[in-house]
């Protein structure tokens, strides 16, 4: 299995695409191209993948220990924890937590005039202390995952930072870069599901000793 | 409820990101922007909303028949028929069918050496007649369909196109395009689950008399 394609058809696709995407990602990156690890290019490929938007090579930012601490967090069966459904169901991942439709998580949300999103990050801070955090939509959700780790002592393994829009989104993520936290992220408006699910996806592979 | 938010940060973001979204597009289309009816900009709002990504704004096409067919369809209960499980999750709405796990969609698969989603479609062919179909990943899915339209008379009220990519995606979504159905597509390899989503439920918006 590669890239979640498990016919000859499904592979061929998965495979020429690759090709096509590590010769566009060159094209954007140039002389950067050999910055990056092998590693954090498998990842970068896979966002390029997903988006078909070559664009992404320069836009995903990797603090140093980033892909080590996930793929030891995975190894341990540590959960992963993300903001919406559509995250969810794209992780090859069984230990998963996704409150946005928790009973809790509404009720707080309207309680306090939060976001749902933000809400099920507050409900599922013990999960998070040692766990993936997974962003793929809600800016709240991981400005909500920053003040844990920075008030409550909550230590995520990793921060995946993807969450999409023009309202709240760059700034969501670049509070995550300026923390102490592991993170994946991407920089700017840009984001999103795939985004998300491509770089968590590529962190498991890796935890596999599969290419990421 | 708006773009799925019910608390009052939440709809605050959704709004706010509405009106900056319109005006990216304007950047894009120019004078072009009064070319398309108010329910097909709902949708390109949605998409670029999604993707925080503007060119879109000249990515979406729309047959003359696509957003009519697709209300009607989602008023009379017809069932929508996904290729992905992301795409699932997004869409707002009970009666959907992907059978990308399913078991006797697999066993085709490996026998026939096709693409899961393929066999899936094949599979599903009688929920597609009459349905709307929402491909946001598998080129190979949105050939099959449009086979089973010319070849099988099978016909969709609606074909969403939006599967991803640079192997197969941009000649799936122009083959669609070139056929007979009502589609709404992605022109190129852009495209993916928030697109895809994002103009699934623009239509269910529109057939509840909601906001596109």
């Amino acid at each position: 299995m590669f890239m979640g394609a498990i016919t000859k058809d499904g592979l061929d696709i998965a495979e020429k695409s690759r090709e096509i995407v590590k010769s566009k990602i060159k094209e954007v990156l140039n002389e950067k191209y050999d910055e990056y690890t092998k590693e954090q290019m498998g990842i970068i490929e896979r966002v390029v993948h997903a988006t078909a938007d070559p664009e992404y090579a320069k836009l995903i930012a990797f603090t140093d220990d980033a892909i080590k601490n996930g793929v030891e967090a995975i190894k341990n069966g540590k959960p992963i924890i993300v903001d919406i459904s559509m995250v969810q169901a794209g992780i090859r991942y069984d230990n998963i937590y996704n409150y946005i439709k928790n009973e809790e998580a509404i009720k707080l949300a309207k309680k306090e005039q939060i976001t749902r999103a933000e809400a099920a990050m507050r409900l599922l801070k013990d999960k998070i202390d040692g766990g993936i955090v997974v962003i793929g939509n809600a800016p709240t959700a991981l400005i909500e995952v920053v003040r844990l780790t920075k008030e409550e002592n909550i230590k995520p393994a990793l921060i995946v930072g993807a969450p999409v829009g023009f309202v709240k989104a760059a700034e969501s993520k670049e509070l995550l870069r300026n923390s102490e936290n592991s993170s994946i992220s991407a920089i700017g408006s840009k984001g999103g599901t795939p985004v998300a699910v491509s770089i968590a996806n590529g962190i498991i592979a890796l935890s596999r000793n599969e290419k990421a």
